[in-house]
């Protein structure tokens, strides 16, 4: 490994008391767990032994021996019987989130499969992933560093997470890749070079690329990258990733082993945290004005709520732009947990629009539909176009941002409201 | 006739001694020139008998029994024996413009031929023209002064010429159209129904519309209506007309006939000419910023003069709109003749653009490409599309209105006298 990035390792790995403060807490409420439940499985990272620093979130899998609608509720059961605070989260099968001793555990029923091909809901594939990472970590213990070097890399450009607001590599793709490409240098060496469509079969279920195409499922074949499943040929695992999330990872990677020769790769590890301030500056360097937005997404889970408020986030921009303004450019800043709120920073110009706008109209020769706009605006100048369209010079309504941002909320309640659950907002110009 | 329309014709219609005056001054010159040239006949609106009131523009068509080269170098001889002043004007074939006791005469050689699939040059027409106009106001003459109104109607809204500048209908197109419907009136209540690729077929030569567009040659097929030539079957009186001019005479059809109800119709046969002042109230009242732009064409003849002012309008208002303003509205008065200025009126807006502007880049996986991109603005922010493309914020280099201007007359030299002889411009904002 590139001695610049053992320096990093000691940013990612957990220290050996980290790591046994962890597994202390997680072994006793892991056995807390199976005095009323048949099997708990450590899964995720943890499971793998692929966790990053400082990491608290715990994916534990209650594996029952049947198939049962009821299996939610018997973990349910287990967590009042055993009188923990939880909450219960509706998905394909309800799970459930507990706080314990500074750890989120994430509980998640699952059926225990004899092969891949029999699950019925993709959870039930979690353990043969656990088992794969292990497996080859077991063969090549130096992976899981170089796993731990990827995810810590993917989180800090913002492409680290399938949840559909990130839309980028979950930890198993991240282990995966890396465990292909033997190491996270020669992963991102790889990388830089990707284009759309690039398909990697670790295992090499298919005899070439031509296969996976007609074999795999047409929504499986989407993202711009194709990584068969190494334990289950008929899946992508990364089918979450967005073209956005994998052409900022190419362009990222470049960027990352140009520094590596600089040594100067200590910032693609650190996630910053822009302030307010840091913002403000943006603004006033920009030259526009800009919108802050709180808002708490609608949802009951942090994934709904983080792509709601990215569904706000657009909603908002087409708006703005389709009343005159221009949104220069904007900065998100997702929920961290359900209660703290999201922030959406748009740098917008100009701050007040003309008296007047350009409406266009339809062709002269469709008679009814002219002769209407005609009558609507006929107190106005109206023109015809070069394609024969009338379009009309006519007052404007919405002159100001502040005015934009009351027309849309007091018009598009209904579209806002099923957005976001809390919502306010500044205007800053000068 | 309409009553209404009745009041109008002594706005269109020359009196009895404007007339004589005029016929006394034409006859007057052709004699002159009938001295020097083998046939002059009095060709246009003067020709036919349907020149509008106050018209002082007459074509005489000066008719050689053989084609020749040299017609146009015959007809400079006699103005040179005559000591008269004229002005020769290139073109298919040269001709002149001259100055005698307030009118403008224009000396077109053409030559004599006996039917009209035997022209060389469209000017070789005009003859058949004449007569055919002629014939029909000889059969029905009141079909002159419908004619007029029609011409009338046509110059007011601004459709009326076939230069290019205009794309409007030309003279014979106006007359044409109104012997075809027999009066302006009802004219107008059938063309107020058109669309686009309306054929008229005056003298029925072909059996349907399907066959004259398989006969006709296509680039006469272009235009949004299509006029058989009375006189030339292969011919399309209208091919000059625009999409524009036609929904334009459309439109206002439809105000006409509305308005004809309301004994308001004088104010389509005056041609209203706007003051500086109508302009100066107009940006006001939009809340935009005012360019004027006073502009010579470049070019030998009014029309190619119009023709190139046009095309610096086209340019002028890409290139604003591709450094971030937006233009509104515009207002253009072409030249009335080759010495006074033409002008331009942009309603634009911003006064004045933010500090920096977004800049689009290729898409990251086209790696020569996108890195280049990236060298160029690794100073700035660089952030990834959804489509995977980069963008920078950079710095811009124009921002208000002023500096606009100053970039494109700069930078942009070429393309600008390429289209204008004299031009200078204020901005008028607040």
């Amino acid at each position: 490994m590139d001695s610049c990035l053992k320096e990093i390792l000691k940013m990612v790995v957990p220290s050996k008391e980290e790591e046994e403060k962890a597994w202390r807490i997680i072994n006793e409420f892991k056995s807390k767990l199976e005095d009323y439940l048949p099997e708990v499985l450590v899964g995720g990272s943890f499971g793998k032994g692929t966790w990053l620093k400082g990491a608290s979130d715990v994916d534990l899998f209650i594996r029952f021996s049947k198939d049962d609608e009821k299996i939610s509720n018997k973990v349910e059961g287990a967590l009042k019987k055993l009188g923990i605070d939880y909450i219960r989260i509706e998905g394909s099968r309800d799970y459930f989130k507990v706080h314990y001793k500074n750890f989120e555990f994430e509980l998640v029923p699952i059926v225990k499969i004899s092969k891949p091909e029999k699950a019925k809901n993709i959870t039930d594939l979690s353990p043969f992933h656990v088992d794969y990472v292990r497996r080859k970590i077991i063969e090549k213990p130096y992976l899981a560093n170089e796993i731990r070097l990827t995810k810590a890399f993917m989180r800090t450009i913002g492409v680290y997470g399938a949840e559909s607001y990130i839309s980028g590599f979950s930890g198993y793709a991240c282990e995966v890749l890396t465990i292909h490409y033997n190491s996270f240098l020669d992963l991102l060496k790889n990388s830089s070079n990707w284009k759309p469509k690039i398909i990697i079969d670790p295992e090499n279920f298919y005899k070439n690329k031509q296969e996976v195409v007609n074999k795999l499922n047409i929504h499986r074949l989407r993202s711009p990258i194709i990584v068969i499943d190494p334990v289950y040929p008929a899946r992508n695992v990364t089918a979450s990733v967005s073209t956005k999330s994998f052409a900022q990872f190419i362009f990222y990677t470049r960027r990352f082993l140009e520094d590596i020769n600089k040594y100067n790769i200590e910032k693609y590890f650190i996630v910053e945290q822009k302030t307010e301030e840091y913002f403000i500056r943006k603004y006033k360097r920009l030259g526009t004005c800009l919108i802050v937005f709180e808002v708490i997404g609608k949802g009951n889970n942090l994934d709904v709520k983080n792509t709601k408020i990215l569904k706000f986030l657009k909603f908002i921009k087409k708006q703005l732009t389709a009343l005159g303004f221009i949104v220069l450019d904007y900065d998100i800043i997702f929920q961290k947990d359900l209660n703290c709120t999201g922030k959406i920073y748009l740098y917008v110009y100009p701050n007040c629009l003309p008296e007047y706008e350009l409406r266009s109209g339809p062709p002269v020769w469709t008679r009814d539909h002219s002769e209407k706009f005609y009558r609507k605006w006929a107190n106005f100048e109206i023109k015809v176009n070069s394609d024969g369209r009338l379009f009309a010079i006519i007052p404007r309504k919405v002159k100001t941002l502040q005015e934009a941002i009351n027309f849309i909320f007091n018009n598009l309640k209904n579209s806002i409201e099923d957005k976001v659950e809390k919502i306010s907002y500044r205007i800053i110009s000068r």
